[in-house]
């Protein structure tokens, strides 16, 4: 198989050649722009690691790896829009540069655009790569309205949690590498095994993530440090410290003041909270379900005959997506 | 063929045999919400009536059908965001009923359905189909993009103009024949002779209610009379008119200070724009232009080799369009 770094370089290319449209400027400028963005490209750079976990060439995998980028950066596009965000990868984002109306019609543009690279595909392999394509949009849109309605709701549990990560964040990973193995032959239940790994990965990578923006490293992780903190955001941290400190009345109680304060210094409400979090371990019980989860995961690689080296390949690319910035 | 009666029947059983999701509710009870509000059903009933004209089992065109629906009734919620509507079909719209992020977000996971009913059609023809479904979805948001566009221009042509109804209207109806075509049977140059057909009849059928708004019987219409003069719609009467009074300084003082009053007595503006229009003959112009489309559409008709009585059916269910509510 080849490095992480030789399929990014083909994505990169393969972005830079196209071209999604002129006129009007206003539909197709903002699609450029968001494109043209960066990021890690990891969504299609698992498509083309799938295909190449089963031997095929990668290179027909390139239209489906596209497909799967616009995808997600359609999804970028509306739910900043949803969140009211100024700034995406340390850019003003659409609907800021623009407007709503833009950033609402650029985008549907975007999401037709990945539907029409997913169909320069092989004939052959349509049905099948739009069966897991829309399947797993469907159920992106379901974990964006999760999230949402989470951000009101006064009792989420853990298991509520894990399912809209898993909906908005892990399906997408998942189908990432069902898209590829599909375009690489592989047998049904094979693509489904890979897309089962990349399930919990994802739910893995997601953990991994809520946990950074509290105990990360600030400087490498690029964020503010406890932004979740400071947004009540209902992340596992702090769902699982909700549900521990029902048995605390003056931790309940100190918790509760944090989160129902209409007033606040930010930093002293993530000390507090950090706190908090420290003293219930909810870093050590978060840490401990990311890697059941990632554990879950490679008994899903497990069930595939490929060689070990390809396997050892992902395993080590999903480690490298784990340890990143703590 | 059948009547259009029975191909509507058809359409309406199928909508109400479909369930689009349950969970989270906010996501799928605004898609039942749009796609019950009835209307004609217009684009549907024209895929059926394509597969019937060549002779198919209409049968299998009930998912292609059902796909240009919801992507029609997709595109009505996002557009009811950007034009900030309150009411469609005499009902509140999604956006107002829920929130524009329901709004945004319902309708993307609709548009997803789409392509997921289109992906039912049969697997042979899939290419084909999707191809003009995801071209004609482009062409619909360009065209949603020129309107917006043209709102606040201020020198738009009728050739402009005819352009954007062609892309934001038109093309559907083009696309929905030739969808309905395909699935039909149909040879690629027929079906695309079906799709210049209809391209052709949605102008036509755009003209008319650009007329029908200013001149329509107020009762049959349904809507209040000189909607788009109130509102600065730049309509073919609008632009055709500001083209004439060019040569016309008493004229074109009168029109501009109408269209730049910041404060105006709607009976009274709709009047005297209209008074303007009459003078200068615009309605006969527009109904020529119209007549001039709808001919148009005829002549690629003639080139497709069926059965004289099923273009008859055609014709006729065309007509039946443009006369309605005068």
């Amino acid at each position: 198989m080849k490095s992480s770094k030789e399929y990014l370089q083909l994505i990169e290319q393969a972005l830079k050649d196209k071209s999604y449209g002129s006129s009007p400027k206003e539909l197709y400028e903002p699609i450029s722009y968001i494109m043209s963005l960066g990021g890690k490209r990891l969504r299609p750079v698992l498509v083309l690691m799938a295909t190449d976990f089963f031997g095929a060439d990668i290179k027909k995998a390139l239209h489906p790896a596209l497909a799967v980028e616009l995808f997600h950066n359609f999804t970028l596009v509306h739910d900043d829009i949803m969140d009211k965000a100024p700034v995406r990868r340390n850019q003003p984002t659409v609907h800021r540069k623009w407007n709503d109306s833009v950033a609402i019609l650029s985008a549907d543009a975007m999401m037709v655009k990945a539907y029409q690279e997913m169909c320069k595909a092989e004939a052959a392999l349509l049905p099948a790569l739009l069966d897991v394509f829309s399947d797993t949009a469907v159920k992106v849109c379901e974990g964006q309205q999760f999230d949402m309605n989470y951000e009101t709701e006064i009792k989420v549990s853990i298991i509520q949690y894990l399912k809209m990560i898993e909906l908005k964040t892990a399906v997408l990973i998942g189908g990432s590498l069902k898209i590829g193995a599909i375009v690489g032959g592989a047998r049904e239940e094979d693509a489904q095994a890979l897309y089962n790994f990349g399930k919990h990965i994802g739910i893995a990578f997601q953990l991994q993530d809520d946990i950074l923006d509290v105990f990360g490293d600030e400087e490498k992780f690029g964020k503010q440090k406890g932004g979740d903190i400071i947004a009540n955001k209902k992340t596992y941290l702090l769902l699982k410290a909700l549900e521990m400190v029902e048995g605390n009345r003056y931790m309940k109680e100190e918790l509760h003041q944090w989160i129902n304060a209409p007033e606040f210094n930010p930093k002293e409400k993530v000390e507090a909270v950090t706190t908090i979090y420290n003293f219930l371990n909810v870093k050590e019980l978060a840490t401990k379900e990311m890697k059941k989860q990632f554990d879950k995961a490679l008994t899903f690689l497990d069930l595939i005959p490929v060689v070990v080296s390809n396997k050892q390949e992902l395993i080590m690319f999903a480690e490298s997506l784990m340890v990143r910035e703590i």
